[in-house]
């Protein structure tokens, strides 16, 4: 049976590809995709997530644009990783997919209460419409079946104890966490190892459809990004992991935990304190993955796209 | 012309007198009664709200459930103020009023977008929903033309430092107040100012009304209340402030002032820090009030009431 | 019997008056001054005390240099009130008397333990001697039989939340409050009842003494400087009020009550959260003073003094 | 020539080794043991130092007592791992050593001040003793040539963020790391290589001092607590890296970086923030031991030793 998600992105070059591994994987049924604010503002995210929607051929999935701003902090965004486009590298050909009139949280809570299937939700951005979503309707946020997330991890790449999706808007990650919605957490520690190499750009740039070529070209600035931003040669891509958790958890290993966002610190404003001391934490933190299959993972999916 | 106004409240003895003061009054035009957790649980506000408007006479008002929790903090309740039912005294129906289906912040936002005129809102409990409200639909918020806000103050009866309906969400009250909606402020600093005097109270006993009757009743035993509670003779009765203000603001003196609200500190949780220093603050903070003709005022809506 | 005392301050206008009226009253033994950052920084309101001693004919009175910073924050200072020097207004002599080369906590330690009576300590600026004092010598703290404080309030001058003792120290002033020690607290809320007016300026003026004309030189500019910073055409004398509680404390009105210092608020760092309800606080909170008699006593000291 | 130090610590298992890899090593010259509560109350802590200096032979050193409790939070020790007497295992004998009259933070003043070389401190507790001393003699603190601290790292060990020495008095903590005087940093990322195994054990167990005998029952006690409270089969013997960064640098990595110690997290406080980002951080972060040649040093000094 094919797995129902919700995207909830932020688009950004992994979210995009994030969303390929989705929509190229035939156990996996996209029926939505929403947006937030986040790696750039929502205006540029939603506009993404449509491109992105277009190259995977997702006619027919409603695109709903979400929350334009965080619950509580200001809105934080990230062009020195993602430019200003949030989607720099490839050139972006306006839209055909239409955004949907009604507001993600609309939509979430529409699928939710009316799917047969309870339904997994992906979130590879910031958790502000999760944490509306719980706060407005909590009956329709106790339908997600699994809500995988990307973000957090034992160490920052937004500020020394922070990383990125979390820190853009900790409130909102404190509520989602408190939740009890059953989550899978995939932090830097695994993203750290998801790591995009020479030989699979490569290989990705001889794969004759256009999601690989666009793929190969979001590498190719995500690379020179990463490297200028943080020194790394080789980028971690973290989105991914949150859709391959969903569809091949034999990838990675997990670890029970509790999990707090710090939504007090003066130095930790948005760090995932994970506790795995308890035998039986509510969260399942991947820490560790094997980064080959990942990639065949991925590969797959972009040859089965247009 | 009328004010047309949605009435977001979480009754509570005095929210429902302020609910009476709006419907007996020919200037005010109530387009939607809407319910948060506050002075008891969602359910039971909700349930009062109904019993409320069936007393008034509000035939096809919608009333609509809203937040069942605060935020980001666990819900706070006033049992020892408004009893276990959350509005103990008189004897209470099962209403006849049927709640709205969909949710008070889809009813706000519907209301605000599709009246057209500018809409008021008048808050007498927690706001957590305009919050909401605040984040998921930017543009419906904006469309509120005044905000009359019972709460806050230069001191606190909740704690020392807070009044009831800001602690019990501070953070939305933080969205709120920074939101650049137009605040009126009624804060405690003047609630305290409208006291319920034997006298009034007697003039109420005499009003042959329904409605008469059950605030008599409301204010018996919120007059027991606040006597144990807070050893205080005469209880101050807030809500309808909130409502005055936009009735007659003559009523009123107002000091232009800036408002944060407290949510980091440990003992001054839930406080309004107000700050009168500005030549030109963005919220009219209600220092004084003409409490006899503020009771006229509450009277003469209870004699236009069934 | 003379009630021996330590001063420690940071001089700072209204402190100089409050070690002239201590000096000049027969009922008061100033064993030592001891000084702190505040108004100014440590090396001014060392200055500021010596000439003070010099101009109060303290001889033989030990001045003694305390803590050059708060515990924890970033110093503040008062620049806008106090001028350059701290003490801005007379021409301010180079001190004939010398400072100690103890430190201020070690001077207090040695008085406190080897004092035949307890010893009362009046303190005028932020609280980090005696913070200090705390916290290396408790058994040294406990001998203090009454700490009479300058600082707090239920309202600020230096944010809208707080005053500015506090607000300098609010680390040291939690310390202090939760010692243990018995405290009197002259806040805003009294002191801004002991105003110097034009009539009281100019009985003053009329003193022959050197004491007298300094502290006519010291109101004059004081005068000035509140109505620029603060439009308050007669300033509040703070200082003098906390050794006025010592001295006569039948001019004042108390109230008992719970203190606790906020040091974690966004807006309201360093505000005191005095409750009241507490049928018996550790504090007397002083809420109202004769100001008349306040005054008398203050001018009888600047005839005692040379 | 010999590396004059203080020992600032509060035994504790791991401090009397600490105390015992000192004194037994031909190149470091203890000039005074302060103690500070932490593993235990200071009367506990003090005992257990006049014990050790006893057993370690230092004669003519002064045993100094210092902070009682912490700057600001409530006092925190670690019976669960150092048992009621914060020394539980060998039996305590009433020392013969007698402990200063000065109070610890006096005796690191005098000499540091008085010192002809600059001096080294060792800190294995709370940094209480060191804050005061920054806050009342910035000059004295000014004078330590290097301060070797046992504390913090990447992961907690008394909660999921924060290390024990940390965590019991992070205000100091915050204090000492911004000061500005050279800091090493062994902690727990560092001091979890450091640890005693079976054979270690036995080693020391042949050695025919007393010092052995009395090391060979702290680590005999130390490690069954360990297994017990964490689940450690080999207990990581903290403090004494910190004397060993000292004397053999050469044995350790370190890592520079800015450290920032948070005392405002919900979840966080009392961690110790490294930012290794920062080309040249004052901190030199200690991330790895050569943990054989560390034992041969302890073992070495425990030959050394009566």
């Amino acid at each position: 049976m094919k797995i129902p998600v919700i995207m909830d992105m932020d688009p950004g070059h992994d979210d995009v590809i994030a969303l390929f591994l989705a929509a190229g994987h035939p156990d996996m049924d996209i029926r939505a995709v929403t947006t937030v604010s986040g790696n750039a503002d929502i205006g540029k995210t939603t506009r993404n997530a449509l491109v992105a929607a277009d190259t995977a051929g997702l006619d027919g999935v409603p695109v709903a644009e979400g929350a334009g701003r965080p619950l509580i902090r200001r809105p934080e965004h990230a062009p020195s990783i993602h430019g200003e486009s949030g989607l720099d590298g490839p050139e972006l050909p306006v839209p055909t997919h239409m955004v949907e009139e009604r507001h993600a949280v609309d939509v979430m809570e529409d699928i939710l209460l009316h799917s047969e299937e309870e339904v997994t939700v992906i979130a590879t951005g910031p958790l502000t419409n999760i944490a509306l979503l719980c706060r407005k309707n909590p009956k329709a946020a106790g339908r997600i079946r699994h809500l995988s997330i990307m973000g957090g991890g034992t160490f920052g790449n937004w500020t020394p104890a922070a990383e990125f999706n979390i820190y853009a808007d900790a409130e909102a990650a404190e509520i989602v966490f408190a939740s009890g919605i059953p989550i899978t957490m995939c932090g830097l520690d695994v993203t750290h190892q998801a790591l995009s190499s020479q030989a699979v750009v490569e290989r990705i740039k001889e794969i004759p459809t256009m999601a690989a070529q666009f793929t190969y070209e979001l590498l190719d600035h995500f690379q020179r990004a990463y490297e200028e931003r943080f020194d790394l040669e080789l980028p971690p891509v973290h989105d991914p992991c949150a859709v391959a958790v969903c569809l091949q958890p034999s990838l990675f290993t997990f670890e029970s935990a509790d999990v707090k966002v710090e939504t007090a610190g003066k130095h930790t404003y948005g760090e995932t304190v994970i506790d795995a001391s308890a035998a039986e934490g509510p969260v399942q933190v991947a820490v560790k993955v094997d980064n080959d299959k990942f990639w065949d993972l991925i590969l797959q999916s972009l040859k089965n796209l247009p």
